[in-house]
């Protein structure tokens, strides 16, 4: 929620020249903004369509000349936003995102790293931090990563410890699987993904006949831990998802302050009790308490006087 | 719960002629509705029946006989409602739905275009709007798709950069599967479904030692995302379960609204609310507070006129 | 849960001879109860052993005769407990399940069929009936059936419809995999399980560069309407979890009444109310309300006195 | 979060000596706790360059004696705390479980069992019971058997019994899967993780064309039923979820109770309502009651004296 609102808002100070203060409005208003967005949309087609060699050898000069236009346009665009914000530039993480990624598309273009040349396509992902709703999505995947990070350390530990056993066991009958442990390390992934893993638990076990009893209980252990891993990020999201209708109850909790009077407002701020619809209960006892205690009050008077 | 009703209720309106109305209502009626599910299943057999060359062989013009039948009372029932409530036919996107699947199975009669005329078998589809236990859950599915278009955006532009990216790394090494984009495409498809997924990265780590690297955080990646796809359809789905008693709690509140003054007893044996029932709760603690006050009434007239 | 309780309870009439009664009691007491799994345990040994043609050659006679004498048993019981409760016997559905595994492994012995022997192995699954966590397992997989079956008869739909299609489509290209409609049906389930389908989408594509625009789409469609079934399940179980807690509250709320005076006992049967915890707060509230009551006419007590 | 904790905490009584005290809050000191990790770090680093053939015959006696020296050290560490702690020290799971990877690595160093010396690397699981966060995760992991052993139970009968029957109607046309029965069982495995398992049930069909009939459903079965161990996970986790929140308000109550009267305390402390944050509603309305009551009181005071 914080990404998707503008990026450096505090510029208003006075130290900052007014024309960097207007240069930040305008390369940050929606026009631009939609404008870059159709320049990412046509460099990820062009980048698309440069894969071809039958376009390549039509049409190449125009295509790398669109994308090298991008390109200027896309380097044009944070030189702007660098001259106008200076080093509050990276304070946006997003923005350091536009910096790497732009920046690693003008490395090679120079040096000429066939590899490097390749990640000029990771200009794409620019549409993430370009466009609210996947910044969102990304944001919510970045989110549940702390949640799972413990679990995902066992399953590196079961991985790493299965891996130098089955090394070790395996080496020798089936090098092409566990000739190392980086081999044994893929094989192991592949037969965690499920994927074919027969084809290398059957001949494993044509030599060692109890090679089952290794990775069959690893099968059901790697996919025990990534279940819990699973419901970790499951288990997040319902608790956000509770936390949500407690937003909800307290940005719509006027209309029910409408009817009661001035001095019980002060529970209802009572930030504490911020979970659930429970709240809206909490408050409405609460309040009731306060009305029988001013009844209690009453009734004293009307003791005291009668 | 909106499909279920009767599609076009406001046929009542003095400018629609009477036999319009009756045939509205007749073409609707149980009866009728009974007798087109009879007929989709007849079709539905008739059509699986074709796909046989022995029972062509013997039962051919029969099988297309009984199958221009079907097909015949089909375009008869949609003329039919037609006529009852002309344009306002459309209004309920399950009739569309109804008149494509019907008129796709009449153009090719005619024309003979070979993979048109196998969309007659789509026909059979119409047992979901003719349903309403099948329409509720189509609605269902529909109703998540919202909630996952940013999800389904995201891993779409992960294949889109996958793919670029495999196609230039890969096409030459490995040209049945990564020769083009949108082979590239398919093969990153099938390694995001774990579906053999080794067949095709060992022999790209043959050629290139780093290639998982590219293939392990693609499938870690596309995986991640999906579950977070799943999960908020899981979400989404607890959110209704959450929602929908509370709803319904909401949409026959009027009634609650009614007793509020002093007979409020009727609204305890009531056994329509059995819900989401923090509404029963904030109900009666408001209910109370209004005992509370009346009291509060009561006993200052007592200190009034004591 | 009812399932747990003795199945035949009400036996204690008058017309049932003593003898009956006493020996329906003894059948179903702890001692024979646990003979018995005793006694299914073994058999379910002696089955696993039978499949061995080296223990065959050792011990054949004595394995068919231990199996033979467990049947015994289980014809014995059954027959005693038919004995002592007659039709009531079939009222519960295990003991239905058990006769009729039990009179499975009967029939062929004599007949000789060789797949119904096979089915000899079913009277293992006695265990289930016999074995009171096994039986609830069971009975909580039954209860979420009712939950999925339109969601099942949707994507029964999806695969017939898929199949006429597939079998249309690919009927001479593919013969192996989609030469009739059973065979398009069991290889669309393969494609549905993920299982190799690129096994049979790569050769369709050869022929049909389109193919890729029905499988995938098939795939898509498939794993998304699994998805809702399965999610069908756990909001089904999630239901139950949120149900479970109120059947707490009730057993335990009698410790709750004794502090309260007599006459507020009616709001506690109160069966509209029979969920979650809420039962707790809202009978509380209800007899807060009953004690402003009580005030409220105290007060107008003290008015008309005073 | 019991065994977060010092895991001999009562070791403060007089009949320990003074020194064997001192000797104990020294070998669980942080300093030394971060010493061993480190070891461990070490160690598992060592035993993955041990199965590297090439970094054996260059630096083989290096890796083998920092091995020797890591080994030495946790056979330090655990003596000085069988010394410490004495008997006491194996009523911490985890210590045993150390004592048990540390043992097994001294036996086969001298027995020269090559399997049993595999086993070393086992070791490098002494990380878990070292790090909080990863003796976490694995405690939750443990906190999930019990609730799924009955379905697991199930799961084994199906595969038991399906295993017994493809033995038997497979065993002469598909002796390499099904052969015997524990070739079944990995078969029927192999086929339950839907890992290429067509490439068995499509043979088998070739020579029983009903055996589609066997292997289907008993996929779907095994599915499900596996779906429903999922599920009790899930349900499992979520239920721990929605413990949590009371147990934070239980936590907080305290800050509840500031402006109440001390008489009402009675009710904060019980114990029985102890879910949920219905437990701060349910208490506010007693203590509601209790003021209501006490207004009662005091009008009948007033009556009186009025």
């Amino acid at each position: 929620m914080s990404e998707a609102a503008s990026p450096v808002t505090p510029v208003t100070s006075t130290d900052v020249p007014h024309w960097r203060q207007r240069l930040g409005t305008w390369v940050e208003s929606t026009a631009v903004e939609r404008f870059v967005v159709a320049v990412i949309l046509i460099n990820a087609v062009v980048l698309g369509m440069e894969t071809s060699p039958a376009l390549m050898d039509a049409f190449g000069g125009l295509l790398i000349g669109i994308d090298a236009a991008c390109l200027a346009i896309f380097v044009l665009e944070i030189s702007l936003k660098l001259v106008a914000f200076g080093w509050k530039f990276f304070r946006n993480p997003w923005n350091v995102f536009d910096f790497i990624v732009v920046g690693v598309a003008l490395v090679p273009a120079g040096a000429g790293f066939e590899v490097l040349r390749t990640l000029r396509v990771l200009r794409v992902l620019r549409l993430i931090s370009a466009l609210p709703q996947l910044r969102k999505v990304v944001s919510a995947l970045l989110h549940a990563v702390p949640g799972i990070l413990s679990t995902g350390a066992l399953l590196a530990l079961i991985f790493y410890v299965a891996s130098v056993m089955a090394t070790t066991f395996f080496r020798e009958t089936l090098p092409e699987f566990f000739g190392s442990f980086g081999a044994s390390l893929f094989s192991l992934f592949q037969i965690a993904t499920l994927s074919s893993w027969e084809t290398i638990v059957r001949p494993a076990m044509e030599e060692h006949p109890w090679a089952w009893a290794f990775f069959i209980p690893f099968i059901i252990l790697a996919a025990f831990t990534a279940l819990n891993l699973i419901i970790a990020v499951i288990v997040d999201a319902m608790n956000t998802l509770h936390d949500m209708p407690s937003a909800a109850v307290l940005s719509t909790g006027n209309e029910y302050d409408d009817d009661t009077s001035g001095e019980r407002r002060t529970s209802t701020g009572d930030p504490s009790v911020a979970s659930d619809d429970h709240h809206l209960l909490y408050r409405e006892i609460r309040e009731l308490r306060a009305d029988v205690a001013e009844l209690s009050a009453q009734l004293k008077g009307a003791d005291r006087h009668g």
